[in-house]
Formats: C-alpha cells, structure tokens, sequence
C-alpha cells in the first residue's frame, strides 16, 4: 500500500504551521482501492484487539481531537465498528462537571484511561484543557501553560507503565467545516448535532488552529507523535486511521500468553 | 514554641542516613507542656480546616509512611480525630486488587486525591510503589527506577493545580518496632493487627530503610518535602505532626469568599 504513517506523524518538538498542511489527500490511491484497504486493515485490526485482550499486559489509548464537524464520530464508528467492544471503551470528554472542575484536569482523564488488555478511545480529551480552556480563557493562564508539561509527565507514565498512546488530529479547512455545518442544519437527522455555539467557537478558528500548532509543537515525541489526518475525504480519513492503529499494534510485540501445561496433557473427562 | 519545623524537613535532593536521624526526641520541651501545645494546635487545625472549605479552591494531601507499628493509624486518630469528617478523607492503600494492577500505580491513587476544600489523608501511598514494590520485587527494576519521576511529576500537577502535599515518615528504630509488635501479641484488643508476615517484612529492615533513603533522596524538594518525624515519643510525633500541618494550611493563602451582596441589604423575610 501507498501509505508510509510517518508521513503524517510529527515525532518531535518544533514549531509548525498547520495551514501549510494539506487537509484533502490528493495521492496516488483510487477511493475504490481505498475501501478494500480499509477492509482489509479493519479486519487485522480485529485480530489485534483480540491478541492484545489475550496479552494482557498492554493497553492502547487512542486520542482524538478535531475541529467541529470534522468527522471524530464517523471515524469511531466506522474504525472501531467491528472491534469486540469487550475489550475496547469510548470515552467523550464533554465540559467538566463541578466535581470534576474541583480536581486537577488529569483527574477525569486518568480514571477513563484503558486497563491492561484494552483499548481506549478518548473523543476529546485532557487535550481540550490547552485548547478550548485556553483559546476562551476559562482557566489562568499560568496553569494552562503549566499543562502541557503535566500531559507530557502524564502520557510518560501511562507509557512506562504499559499503555501505549497513538493521538490523531483530523484536520479540515475551515470551509470544509461550513460545508458539514450547513449539512446539519438541512438534514433532519443530523440537526441534533448543531447547537448555536458551533457558531461561537466557529469564529474562533485562528484562535484554535494557533492553539493546536503550541499543542503539536509541544507536546509530540518519537514514542508519542501526533498524527495530522488530511480528513476531506472520509474514506482516506478512515484508512489512514486503521493504517496507524493496526502498525502501533504490531509494533507493541503482542503475545498470546504460553499455556502452564502441555495440552496433549490434558483430557477433557 | 521550642520547635521549628524545617529542623524535620528535607527539601533538597541530597543522599541522606536515616540511622543518624533521632527516633526519639530529646529536645526541652516536657511530655505535660507537649500536650497542652497539641490541644492548642488540634484547635486551629479545626479552624483552618473549616477555612480550607470555605475557600473551595485549594486541597491539602498528607501522605503517611511508616515502617510497620511506627504509629500511623494512631497518628490519623489522634491528629484528625477533631477535624470535621465532612471535609476530610482518609483512605488506606492495601494490597492492589487485580482491576488496580491492570493500571498504572497512579490510576488508583488520583482517583483518591482531596477535591478542593478538603483535606486527604494517606494511610500508606503510592510511595508503596518504590518500597514494598522495590524490597520484594514485585515489578521490574526498570519500571520501578522510573518511578521516582513520575511521582514527581505527579506532585507537581496536583500542586500547580492547587493541592498542597505534605509527607511524614514516621521514624522508629529496629528495637521500638520489637517492642510494639510484642505488645501487639500480648494485648488481646491488639491482637487483629498482627500478622506473620510483619515478622518477614521486619526481616527487611535494612532493605526498607534502604528504600526509604532513596525515596527521600529522589523525591524531596522545597515545594513537597519530607518531614522525618521522631516517633517514639508519641505525644511528640502527635506533636510535630500537627505544627505542620499547621503552619502548611496557614501558609496556603486560605480566605473566605467574598459574599456577592452586602449583608446589610438583606432581609430574611
């Protein structure tokens, strides 16, 4: 297949402008060939959920951060759609609640982060407490800029203790975004998903591009990168996803754990 | 009063001996004079407590670590018998479960850290991780030598994020701890708190002390110090315990909320 993942990974810190980062892929596979890959890949990943529920020693957490409307639904749907939801557990971080606003912004996160054996999915994540609580000012800005350091520490400790971290951005133009907006609004069945405040945040979209660039430069690494997902065209999105999901995994060295017996041994009486 | 606090504190990352640390005071204050100082000290930590809550934005965290019969539970009851349970949690760490394994060793402890206005107390700590963990070998060196950062950097969130941590090794020698787990075996009331394996992990001394020297090597800084509490006096350790945690929450910059309206305007009805 024509997709190297490193081509969309940012492994280290260094300043980044996302605008020069195209959003629609415009390389050589053909949407139909698309979908067969993505076939194909969302079948291993399938088995390698199953290896690692078997393994038992190692978890993977998988970030997920866009913009509105950008696809972060659709991707969970479509990629994890045939994942044993056994050993998988989506996690949405919505806006805090008073208890939880009582505690550091780790404390929610570290409570929803998945057990040996299992994956995670956070749609948002402890990542919005750089973005949105940075770009509308809901926490002082000493402590947000505090953060990025405690989610380095954070994703290190969850790392050094078992838990493997993949973080996608599923990036977008900003009329892209106009285009699935006002899909909303003409489409009975998807109008429960716009609020007025999509509007809102939707003015602030240089405030958070900004905001996202601070996140990648400073908070990507060799063992934690993030991955820019040119996201326009929704079957390159989802392919691009499962391509980097299934290659984390075969690199996590999973095994199905050796038998305490022979099994010729054994007679089922 | 005779005592100054930072005389017990260490604040730096330095090697240190704990066996040329006093177990027992020796200073001038008398036995009859300690106790009404405690009475004194319990009082406003009642108060200031109350102010904590008030507050609402800060949180205070002790962590009580102690060999074996040094005192802990005593220390909780006698320190934090009179402070309002409302606004104070104690929560002892045992043995992980198998759910609390499949995690990293900081997933069951953050789940547990005081909301703001509260004060937690650990009976025993994620310190267990680089102690007990380390003497008995129950995880990889390697995974346990990165501990100590990420402990660190684990104190630094919840304190830039608005919990104070105070940490107390309670100090007793080799032959106090015999003499405590004698009484143990001789006082029928006592009798449930001992176990065979006190008598293992006593076999461990060294390698305890050993552990504790590194803990306090690694993880000391003027911001979450140690306090080395002499315990073998116990009016003194009750004491000392209790001036600290004292003049910690005095130095947290408690302060009742502004009332939005002016009393004066109001009218109950």
């Amino acid at each position: 297949m024509n997709i190297n993942i490193k081509d969309y990974a940012i492994s280290e810190s260094k300043p980044i402008k996302i605008s020069s980062i195209d959003t629609k892929y415009e390389g050589k596979i053909e949407k139909e060939e698309g979908f067969k890959l993505f076939e194909e890949l969302v079948a291993k990943l399938a088995k390698l959920q199953a290896l690692l529920y078997a393994d038992g020693s190692k978890s993977l957490l998988v970030v997920l951060q866009a913009m509105d409307a950008a696809g972060k639904d659709s991707t969970i749907r479509k990629v994890f759609g045939p994942v044993n939801p056994q050993g998988c557990k989506v996690v949405s971080f919505k806006n805090p609640n008073s208890i939880e606003l009582a505690h550091d912004f780790l404390w929610r996160i570290h409570q929803n982060v998945p057990r040996h054996g299992h994956i995670g999915v956070f749609n948002r994540s402890y990542y919005e407490d750089v973005l949105i609580v940075k770009v509308k000012n809901l926490a002082p800005k000493e402590i947000v800029n505090k953060r990025y350091n405690h989610i380095n520490a954070f994703e290190s400790l969850l790392t050094d203790e078992g838990t493997k971290i993949v973080k996608f951005f599923l990036h977008i133009s900003k009329d892209y975004q106009k285009d699935r907006l006002q899909e909303r609004l003409d489409t009975p069945e998807k109008l429960w998903k716009f609020t007025t405040s999509d509007i809102q945040e939707r003015s602030r979209w240089e405030d958070y591009q900004n905001a996202y660039e601070t996140v990648f430069e400073k908070c990507s690494s060799p063992k934690n990168p993030w991955y820019i997902v040119p996201a326009e065209r929704k079957w390159f999105r989802n392919l691009l996803v499962a391509k980097v999901l299934v290659e984390t995994l075969e690199s996590m060295d999973l095994k199905y754990p050796k038998a305490q017996f022979d099994p010729k041994d054994i007679v089922i009486p």
